[in-house]
Formats: structure tokens, C-alpha cells, sequence
């Protein structure tokens, strides 16, 4: 059925525009009678309210954003999956936006929230963010924001993550425990609070087990599927190649099983791999892979419960909220040995 | 920096919202002077205007809105990426949202579009959309709408679709001649244009090679991991169990392998498998798997492409607009033999 606008149903009933906005607001400017026939004809002619329009009268617009790097990583689609089990319970729709790991972008989809588009904004930021004037701006403006998984350390708002410290600990300390001692650790920014937490870990599980790390053996990936295939291979082909790799994201798990399969290096009898991944196929690559799980699901939740603690009550303070739900380290054959 | 709404800074200049608007929209009614005023303190006070505001003066949303059943699927995460890459050359935002496979869920999302909330729509429907009230309802209201991969045959605008039926009788011939004689065709839906067609192909291709399709190999899985893994298994376990699977999407891939593990059936010796995947990690599974993969990128760009062409110039029909791009088999080894 084709629906009408306020100007359609102002003509359609010869009265102003105005009258009919507040006969649809209840306004006591208006007879009863009127309203009736107004709302009678809303209902006949399926008029829909404009979304704009309500919330240029201070209403909800219902809705709430969320800005991640990318949806092409398992974990950001489990974490979406997570968001919208609560915002389906309250309500709410929620509007998916893409940074593409570009802090240009991301400033941009944030600038576009300030007009009142939507009520509180989920964030994990892009691996280009390293300043944050952004967020404290949209924050300034009234509008709740919390990270999940890629934080701003220094925005004073809730932050739901993994222990990426204790997960890169984990990661390389099962490695030192077999033996490796070259230890390959694949970082995806210079700046991102998880990846530095992440090479934290796996720096600490050295130092603990006296086993000196090489930084050379540290290498930083680009966000360009071929160049990282380069950089991998590279790092593979040099002299003192390293006996294991730790992969700090999703992506990474294929070109490094690609790289070894083409400079025919056996996992895990000539070199171990354990990524940060929550893909589903990982039992079933060839061999299956080592993880480290995050809880991708319960982070989008936990993040979208405490938003909408806020959005129902005010006086709700998100400025020391800190949620730490741990990782799993899973051992598979890409490990064993 | 904080900014400020109309109310703000009509407050501050102690002028009306009325002139405040005129002013910045260059109304004649408005001196030069006072446009000036206004002008410099929407400036210094960093006013933002209201998107919703804009929208209700007949101005565009610069917005468009995608609707995919899910995003754990590396078919839509390629589509969307392109889409985006035609998006951000003209400007324009995206605004992803999911349905996640259900009919309730992508009417209410439907239904919010007809507000003016974006200026034209790019679809693929859920599994359970058999109606198309709710889009031909869009479409009446002069709100573009494009499909893309899964379309509703009886709607009458563009769709940009891959040659469904050629590439199930592709994955069914590439079998056939394998010597596959009872080969299972795993479908998501009893409704789905795309389903039907890829199954239509598999039919087809058993015709011309004079085999006949014995019906319990055709099987529907539900959208629920667990139970689609249950049902594979209590496939493979009946007396006459398949010797191939053409898993018609990549979620398949998943639970067919592991029940294959579970059941010591070696793929390819004692089964051969095809999926519909673009999954970066298909030539990484154990055993590498033999796929028929979309040009999902390209089918996001194509589709952007034409909702911008209308976009820009009404005249422009979508109504006859029917484009095809062709999908590839690549052949690993899990049809080896």
C-alpha cells in the first residue's frame, strides 16, 4: 500500500500542514473533532511519520550506530550478532558502519552522528586512530559511546575487551613451552591498543622464560591482502627464519598458510602458527589451527546492555566501566608437537 | 570542539529559529548583514545542521541503505566492500542492515526506509521472503530498490544476479563425469530464486547425462549451525548414502566437513564435495575445496553503479535492467579422482 507524507495528508483534508502536525502530536491547540478526522485519515491513507521529522521534536530516533573496521573478520560478525540480540529485545534498529581501516572514514561517519541520527554509538576503532578528538567531540555532544575490542585508552568511556595481554602471554608462552625460540610475532598497527597489548604478552612470556626476543622477529602487516602475502613470505625466506608465528588477527591465517605450503614448510613440523581468529574453519584447515578465540558474541552483547543502561537511565555513568571477558587459547595440530 | 544546534545558537544571537534558518538557507527575507551574523556564529559556535532537517526540506539523505540476511558470509562482506567503493566516489554513505534470514525483520526494516531515511536501496532477500508487498510498497513510494544476488523473480526492477542455474549444473556435471552417481545438493530454502535455480542446474545436468536424481538426495538445512550438522550426519549414515554433496552455501562448508571427520568418510576417496563459497580459506581446508565462487565484489559494484545512475538522473528505468555475471568452478581436491 503507498503511504503519504504531511503535505499529501494536509491536502488530501484541505487544513495546514501545522494543524495536521499537531493534531498527530495531540496538541491541545486542537479540537477533538479534528484530531479525529486527522487520525482517521492517517490511518486510511497509511501516513508515516517521517523519522527525521521526530526526532527534530527531541524524540528517539531508535536507533544506534556502530562503526567497525571491517566485516570481512568473523569476529566483528559474531560481535554484530551479539549487538543486535539486545537491540532486537529494546527495540532499536542498528545502522552497520564500515571505517575500512581509515581514520579519515571514520572521523567522517562520526560527524555524521552529531545531527542526531542516532542515540549511542558502539565504536572499535580503525587501526589508523590515533587521535581521538573525534570521539571526545561526539561524546561532548551528548551522545554515549562505548568501545568494544579497539579502544582509545585515553577517551574516559566504557571499553568492553579481551585480555589481549594475558591472550599474547598465552600464545607465545605455548610456543616457548615447545621449544620455539624464534618466535615470529605478525602485528597489524603501531598504534592499536590491542595489537600493542597483544605484543605486550607475548614480550612478558619472553622476558619470564628467559628466552631473549628478537625484534626483527616482530613484523607489522599492511591492510592489503597481497602486500601481506609479501611480507610474510619475506619473513619466512630470511636466514634465521623464525620456528613459529603468532598471527595477531583473522586475516593473517591465510597468506601464512600460503606462504608455507609455497616455500613448502611444514606446519607444525618446520614452523608453528597460532592466529588471533574465531573463524568457524579453523578445525578444518589443513592442519587445523591453533586459536586464540575471543568472545566475540558476548563483547557486542555486554557493550549494547550497558548502552542501553544508559540510554533508558540518565544518571548512568559510563566513565569507569572497564569489561575484561577473557580469550581462549584452543590447541590444535598447527601447534602440535 | 562542542557544537551547537539552531535552538543554541538563536539562543546566543537572540534571534529567532526562523531567522536562524532563513539566514543560513540564503533566504531574500533576510538582510546581508544578518546573513552575515548568523553565518560567522554558525561558524565560530561549530552549528551542525540537522540531517533530518535537511532531509525534511526536500533535500537528499546521501544515503543509501543495504539489506543482507547476515554478514558472516564472505559473499556479502566482498558485495559490500563493493558497493562501498562506488559509494564513497559519489559521496554517499551506506547504512548496512541485516535481517538476519527473517521475513518480519526485513519488512520492519522496509518499512523504516519509507520515512526518507536513505534515497534508494540495495537488497538481497531472506530466506524466508516469499511476498513482496513490502518492497513493491517501497518502490511505489519513488524509493529505488536494486536487487542483488537473491532477488524476488516478480517484482519488476534491475537485479543483478549470477548465473545460478549454470553454476549448479556446473557443480553437478564436474561430478557426474567423476562417476558421482547419488549426489546430495544441500539447499537453504524452498523458496529462494537462487536455491531453486542452482537446484534446477543440478536437475538439469543429471537429465542430460541420463542419471536419474533420486529425490532424498535433495535436502533443505535450517538456519541454526547445529542442526544443519545433524542433518548432514543422518544424511551420510542412511544405507545409501551420497558419494558427492553440492553444498549450495559456504555455511555448509563447516559441519559437512566435520561430519565427513566424525564419520571417517575421506573426501575425496569415499565422498567428493563442492560449496558455493567465496571463503579466502578454501584452498587452506583439509582437503583444499573445490568451489563455485561468486564475483561477489563485482555484483556490489554493478549494483551500486545502476542505483547511482538512476539517482542521478530520474529518467533512468531500472525496470527491465536483468545482469548476469557469470561465476566460476575452481577444482581442488576434494573432488580429486
Amino acid at each position: 500500500m503507498k503511504s503519504v507524507n504531511i503535505k499529501e495528508l494536509a491536502r488530501e483534508l484541505k487544513l495546514s500542514i501545522s494543524t495536521i502536525s499537531k493534531a498527530l502530536h495531540d496538541s491541545h491547540e486542537i479540537s477533538a473533532k479534528t484530531k479525529k478526522i486527522v487520525l482517521d485519515a492517517a490511518a486510511k491513507f497509511n501516513y508515516i511519520p517521517h523519522p527525521y521529522a521526530s526526532s527534530l521534536r527531541g524524540k528517539k530516533s531508535k536507533t544506534i550506530g556502530v562503526v567497525i573496521p571491517e566485516v570481512a573478520d568473523s569476529f566483528f560478525s559474531l560481535a554484530i550478532n551479539g549487538i543486535e540480540s539486545v537491540a532486537k529485545e529494546k527495540g532499536y534498529h542498528v545502522l552497520i558502519y564500515l571505517s575500512h581501516e581509515s581514520f579519515e572514514n571514520e572521523k567522517n561517519i562520526l560527524q555524521q552522528f552529531r545531527g542526531g541520527r542516532v542515540d549511542g554509538v558502539l565504536i572499535s576503532v580503525s587501526r589508523e586512530t590515533i587521535k581521538s578528538d573525534h570521539i571526545n567531540d561526539l561524546i561532548a555532544d551528548g551522545i554515549p559511546l562505548i568501545f568494544f575490542d579497539r579502544v582509545c585508552d585515553d577517551v574516559d568511556t566504557a571499553k568492553i575487551t579481551t585480555d589481549d595481554f594475558e591472550s599474547g602471554y598465552r600464545a607465545a608462552e605455548h610456543l616457548l613451552k615447545k621449544q620455539c625460540r624464534r618466535i615470529a610475532f605478525l602485528s597489524i598497527s603501531y598504534s592499536l591498543s590491542i595489537s600493542n597489548k597483544r605484543l605486550e604478552g607475548y614480550l612478558q612470556a619472553h622476558q619470564d622464560y628467559k628466552i631473549p626476543a628478537d625484534k626483527k622477529m616482530i613484523v607489522y602487516c599492511p591492510d592489503d591482502a597481497k602486500k601481506n602475502y609479501t611480507v610474510i613470505k619475506k619473513l619466512l625466506q630470511q636466514k634465521n627464519r623464525p620456528d613459529a608465528i603468532i598471527a595477531s588477527v583473522e586475516k593473517l591465517t591465510a597468506p601464512v598458510y600460503k606462504a608455507c605450503e609455497l616455500l613448502k614448510l611444514n606446519i607444525p613440523k618446520d614452523i608453528k602458527v597460532i592466529c588471533f581468529s574465531n573463524l568457524v574453519t579453523a578445525s578444518i584447515l589443513n592442519p587445523s589451527l591453533t586459536t586464540i578465540t575471543q568472545p566475540a558474541f558476548d563483547m557486542g552483547k555486554t557493550a549494547a546492555k550497558l548502552l542501553f543502561r544508559k540510554l533508558e537511565k540518565k544518571n548512568v555513568s559510563l566513565k569507569k566501566e572497564n569489561i575484561v571477558i577473557p580469550s581462549t587459547l584452543i590447541a590444535r595440530s598447527s601447534t602440535t608437537g
